[in-house]
């Protein structure tokens, strides 16, 4: 079993990984020490071709809270048998023959994760291959929505940033549109708005959105806010993105009381600090619920693996 | 807790950290297996924003001898988010929803460390943050002498090498402030003197010091000689250190049989080789004293996380 | 016990760590969580001073599959305390320090894994230096043949590549010498053949051994084929490898059915991979016999610093 994809997941599935995630999450508070039991021993690897501190530390941690032995490399792309023209297939073989239980792949190039997958028995997981698909992150976004709201349907949720460029709206985008009822509404400027591949994705499966420039009208009866990293080198001249997009105090008077601000992080100024205590700002429980999907992927592969 | 200072300690708290230290480093030549369980399976983050190999693999040694699973990252000023533009305070608050039991960090600019530590609750010890804090350098340096010594007062202490831009000896100097008795003699060149700072905390403390650029003079009734790195850029044009104030079996025979010779290392041509075999050699058992310190300090934290 | 050179171990101790190598790798398939107890807690340091991902990986997992705890470094070079001046003896006597159970040099200059060794009590092993030695790889390539065979005498062995430039063929020629009635067979252009050095070493032991640059008649009697990368930039101007020395199903067709392909890895052109699922094609599970042979090794080591 590989996790290549968000895609990958039917509804049912995805409604099981979050029932267990949800116990795990529990769990973890109660008895730290009965999760450690789980997978004792057992052996993952992450290979990342690229850094991305944030994402091998969530996985190397939820490894290690069931026990697992982690053994990584930061940047392959530099360092590995990949310099001497390696292909990505023979490099998953040789790990293989190292019988790790599970390895976590960060690729820069589209593709190359899921061609490692297609050479191997052992599960991938796809953590990031360049613009293509970043699995983990779409489901600790939808399972941060499930946990809060119980559901994934009917909801009216506004994305805001960099929806041109960012991965992580666009796959949310598309993870909704297997849900009935949701309603998504884009909140940024013209030069970065959403793609029309994904318009038409949302169109094929029925899902309603509009483009709303305004913040204001656009938070009004919002559920799930959720705000994205802008680049400045994006920005068009003479955009500055604190007098527009920025979600301060004044922005989150905007929102409804029940409503939830999500944020893939890492956040430059499109957030100011001073909302992070408010009680519906949700991102660092997102990166944290990050850790215990992961537990929740390796946990399914590896109950699989030994039956 | 967090360890961000060697100031942070009271004199009684230091006494307490020593005997436990010192019972640690006991019990672990007695039975190792003994000191494997007691933090089994808890989980330590260390982030280095600058590669400080000795100091990293001195924490992930202690904490693996006491059961504890390790996730590190060896160069996040230029991996992580923190090349996105995420401060700090952020980047802790991510690492804590990882649930790690303490996170040790280095950085590159003062103060850093301890601005993570005010914006979480999960523990954090500084691993040296540019030309500020390096708490556990200090404290492993005052532990060997009260380990060899019984006390902390009435030594003579001589400080030689680099005095005006070396971290550890400055540090030295201000915890030898705390206890009575003290005396402290600047063994180096005008250009490399200790700087008016200090002197003027250990006159505001009443601990005495002198300057005596003559070696034999300067060993004479030395209970301590601790000597630090000289960078051969920082010497003014002209000066050999080797001709001057490198230690070598000639000088060791300007101390008394009693006392010890400390380097924080690493050394270059400031001792040479064939002082290691002198018995009053202690920096490799100083360096080692460094772990069982940073043993002390992950038990202290997590037996309190216990409570 | 240090691990420092192929030419340490007799022909009794070769013949017990692959029968141990074997054992291991049999009980491994039958039950990991047995192995995983073995070494339960121990620590084992690599400090790679160049990277070689998989070289540290495989040694990492062997270590984690028998309970250790792994804390490494990769790429000591840049990084530690060696870009202040210290030398090797200075890095490994601080590592004796923390109390590792067996620390893994790898070094890009030939002899400094030597000298690390002679400075401390504590097991090193050679995971490569320079020009030099590269023990593991000899072992897990004889042993490779060992397995197949039963034996290490009377084989014909058939070397390809670059054997000038290679260190694994050079360094498997030597150790077939040690074996009676070996015949090698050179196979590649005369711009890349094995020197003389190793030709008088083969003659000084009685071991025989021929020239032979067309691939059909080189194949034709061989147990074993062992091929080696050819680097481009060492191919003089015009010659083509996968026009003459790429071995792909054709050339496999040379190959008597009993015969094994050997390659050390990474592998560009050279083969092909149409040629990966013959059953003769043994390269991945060579790779995986170098966790196993390193498996044995370190159980070697720590169990004797038990008695």
């Amino acid at each position: 079993m590989h996790i290549l994809s968000a895609d990958q997941f039917t509804k049912k599935q995805l409604e099981e990984l979050f029932a267990l995630t949800s116990s795990i999450q529990q769990k973890f508070a109660q008895d730290k020490n009965e999760i450690l039991q789980w997978h004792k021993g057992r052996v993952l690897i992450t290979l990342f071709y690229e850094p991305s501190t944030r994402t091998r530390l969530s996985f190397a941690s939820a490894a290690a809270h069931m026990g697992m032995s982690v053994i990584s490399t930061e940047n392959a792309r530099e360092f590995s048998s990949a310099a001497k023209g390696e292909t990505i297939e023979d490099t998953v073989r040789v790990l293989e023959q190292y019988a790790p239980d599970a390895v976590v792949i960060r690729h820069h190039e589209t593709g190359e994760v899921a061609r490692a997958a297609a050479a191997t028995n052992v599960p991938i997981i796809n953590a990031g291959d360049g613009k293509g698909e970043h699995p983990t992150q779409s489901l600790l976004d939808t399972y941060t929505i499930w946990q809060h709201f119980g559901k994934l349907t009917n909801l009216r949720i506004i994305l805001g940033g960099d929806l041109l460029h960012g991965r992580t709206a666009r796959s949310l985008a598309k993870l909704l549109a297997c849900f009935e009822g949701n309603h998504i509404v884009f909140n940024t400027i013209p030069e970065l708005q959403m793609a029309d591949d994904i318009k038409q994705y949302l169109d094929d499966r029925g899902l309603t959105y509009e483009e709303e420039s305004d913040m204001k009208k656009a938070f009004a009866q919002a559920d799930v806010v959720y705000w994205t990293r802008l680049q400045k080198e994006r920005l068009p001249e003479g955009v500055h993105i604190d007098q527009t997009y920025a979600i301060d105090t004044k922005a989150m008077g905007y929102m409804p009381d029940t409503a939830i601000l999500m944020h893939p992080l890492p956040r430059v100024d499109e957030i100011a600090t001073e909302v992070d205590n408010d009680p519906r700002a949700k991102y660092f429980t997102q990166a944290g619920n990050g850790m215990f999907v992961r537990m929740a992927l390796l946990d399914t592969i590896l109950t699989r693996l030994k039956q």
